[in-house]
């Protein structure tokens, strides 16, 4: 197999403790060398063995490729005129997600898929290299399964979301919704998705109806995540600890005892600051989730509606401000918090056997994607070991 | 001499109320003809005369080039172990403004052009293709004119700004520093220089001493400019407005007659929400100005200390969601609100006779800047007619 050295690499993120002291595994002048798809070696540049290929990163950061545990990408259509309304302070007759589950339904297959992988380059071209996506915009057996076929063909990471919102088809009798949800819809959709996921919030789908959606695809081989207490107070905490979740996700409105359940659990916190952004709501405390224990990934939820954004340094940025979160911390939940998030351990670091995705910044630092905001400081991305950006 | 069409724009930008009903002048179907370093036809591209080359935009927006009114791109050395602290709660002893004089006057002329260069570069890419900047870091005859001698080599707009803060080596002697600035210093920088700048805020230069040296630099032939109102109420925006500055920089904290003044003058609010983020300050209410009859313009700041972002889509965004700015208000004032800011009328919007300065966005619309916040979606730059990223 071809080898690649990455030599003279200024600071580089580990994520491997067996570096350093801090959680980060930070080493400075370092090396890496990568065989066929994996890391092959790390460490300080005098040491690294000779390798086929040569890339001089000049003194700058690399980082592990981020891993986005959370995103909404097979949709079609834009909400342009709802988002320009919403900030305008116009009023604006607003479909919502309606409006792109209609545009999603009315989509051809190509049309989805151009539309997915133009939102997955661009992510990798920031330094993604997992991506977490979802149905959710179809909600009939059909246009589910689609999405989730779709999905499949471009990562690993797939979910299952029928329960997104109750269908508008169904806006008389959510339960029969739901019947379809943990029924039909379930058994065209799970062979092609490896999580389920449902919307526990005021207005989509309660407790009860929550815990029958993910209790029915943990019984057809399906991992469950929750979107969970994003508006207000409610039970998706509780009941993602409950189920083992592997991810309660946007955890906004926490009371002390939700806090306490995750700290005593293997469910980690995704923080989606991007959605808070977009609609001008209060920011996560991740400070008080970090504090408490809680394992805390950071994702971009990008989608057409809250979160239109793909940028997981922009995310960081944010968490770095507004969320209480030091340049490190965020680093770490951006990587191998994801990647924890997605039960993952050969992705969201650097360490021997691990998949080769990482991102060269044109930064000494990776402390340079909190303190330079919007600058796209991503240079090169190598996913699977191959030269991707 | 060589003409070009660019064609099939699907959202065109031009600031020129001869389209539309609205100050962006939005030409839907659009294309622009480039002859030389200038802008020679624009209107509906069924109507588009032919050109030597042509370049199919493929239903995407197009805008004027940013002009990004306000950075301090002249500098040496990073601020990164500050920043961290500051935004880690962790103690510093923070040389603050002094760390970049000393990493300034101890670089060489080679180290300083090629960090400018580097960051004109990455602004560029960015969309920016007008670029004010300034001295303020060298605070000696000697690193101030060299600091202003290496900016015109890349931009006609070089500002003056030996009022930084009064010189450490003057810190017993404030009024022989403002008789420096205002003597044997102006008259090294007066030469190299457009425009003359100064820091009116406590702890810098009251207002006696900003209006000495800003009618000294008049005097030599500068026209003047003003950080004012950055950290508190005080004389700095009068100021302005009292001599006829082109604009009054940051305005975050503004009394009514502030407000009044600057409505009932020539002189440009503008704007710089970088700093604001990266400070955790208190935002500059947009909507307050705009409401009062304000022209605004919107910039970076790009300075090692309080606002390390060249991205001028990143401050439309932060307009947007926390100032009270429209998407279209946010779009006119990054481009033909810089070009107020700094008098041209040759750039900062597209009609004939003005640069070919514009930017391809990978978006249908503008609005797409705020809408999806960190992206990087300039997708090709033109400047002075010729592509540049
Ligand atoms: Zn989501
Ligand atoms: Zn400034």
């Amino acid at each position: 197999m071809t080898t690649t050295l990455i030599t003279n690499i200024g600071s580089l993120v580990t994520n491997d403790p067996a570096h350093g002291d801090t959680p980060l595994g930070l080493v400075e002048n370092a090396a890496v060398v990568i065989e066929g798809d994996r890391i092959a070696w790390v460490g300080p540049q005098e040491k690294a063995p000779a390798a086929d290929a040569v890339h001089d990163a000049q003194g700058r950061a690399v980082i592990p490729g981020f891993v986005d545990s959370h995103s909404h990408l097979v949709f079609a259509g834009d909400r342009t005129q709802e988002f320009n309304a919403r900030m305008s302070g116009r009023s604006y007759t607003a479909g919502g997600i309606r409006t792109t589950v209609a545009a999603t339904r009315a989509a051809t297959d190509e049309e989805l898929e151009a539309n997915l992988v133009h939102h997955l380059d661009e992510a990798l071209r920031q330094g993604t290299t997992t991506f977490e996506t979802k149905s959710g915009y179809g909600l009939t057996v059909e246009d589910e399964a689609r999405a989730l076929r779709i999905a499949a063909r471009h990562t690993d990471e797939v979910t299952y979301l029928g329960a997104h919102i109750v269908s508008p088809d169904y806006a008389d009798d959510p339960a029969a919704y739901v019947a379809l949800v943990t029924g039909e819809m379930l058994d065209a959709c799970a062979p092609h998705a490896r999580w389920v996921d449902v919307f526990c919030e005021k207005g989509a789908f309660d407790g009860d109806q929550a815990r029958a959606i993910l209790t029915a695809g943990k019984a057809k081989g399906l991992l469950p995540r929750v979107h969970a207490n994003q508006l207000g107070y409610g039970p998706g905490v509780q009941l993602a600890v409950e189920l083992e979740a592997a991810s309660a996700d946007h955890c906004t409105h926490l009371t002390d005892e939700d806090v306490d359940a995750l700290a005593n659990s293997s469910t980690v916190a995704t923080l989606l600051p991007g959605a808070e952004f977009s609609t001008r709501a209060q920011w996560p405390d991740a400070r008080r989730l970090l504090d408490a224990g809680v394992t805390v990934a950071l994702s971009t939820d990008c989608n057409p509606g809250s979160s239109f954004t793909s940028s997981v340094p922009f995310c960081i940025a944010l968490a770095v401000r507004d969320m209480g979160m030091t340049p490190d911390e965020a680093m770490w939940a951006a990587t191998a918090g994801g990647a924890q998030a997605l039960r993952r351990e050969d992705v969201g670091r650097l360490a021997p056997g691990a998949y080769a995705d990482l991102a060269l910044l044109d930064a000494p630092s990776h402390v340079h994607l909190a303190y330079r905001p919007g600058v796209p400081l991503v240079s090169a991305v190598w996913r699977r070991g191959v030269r991707a950006a």
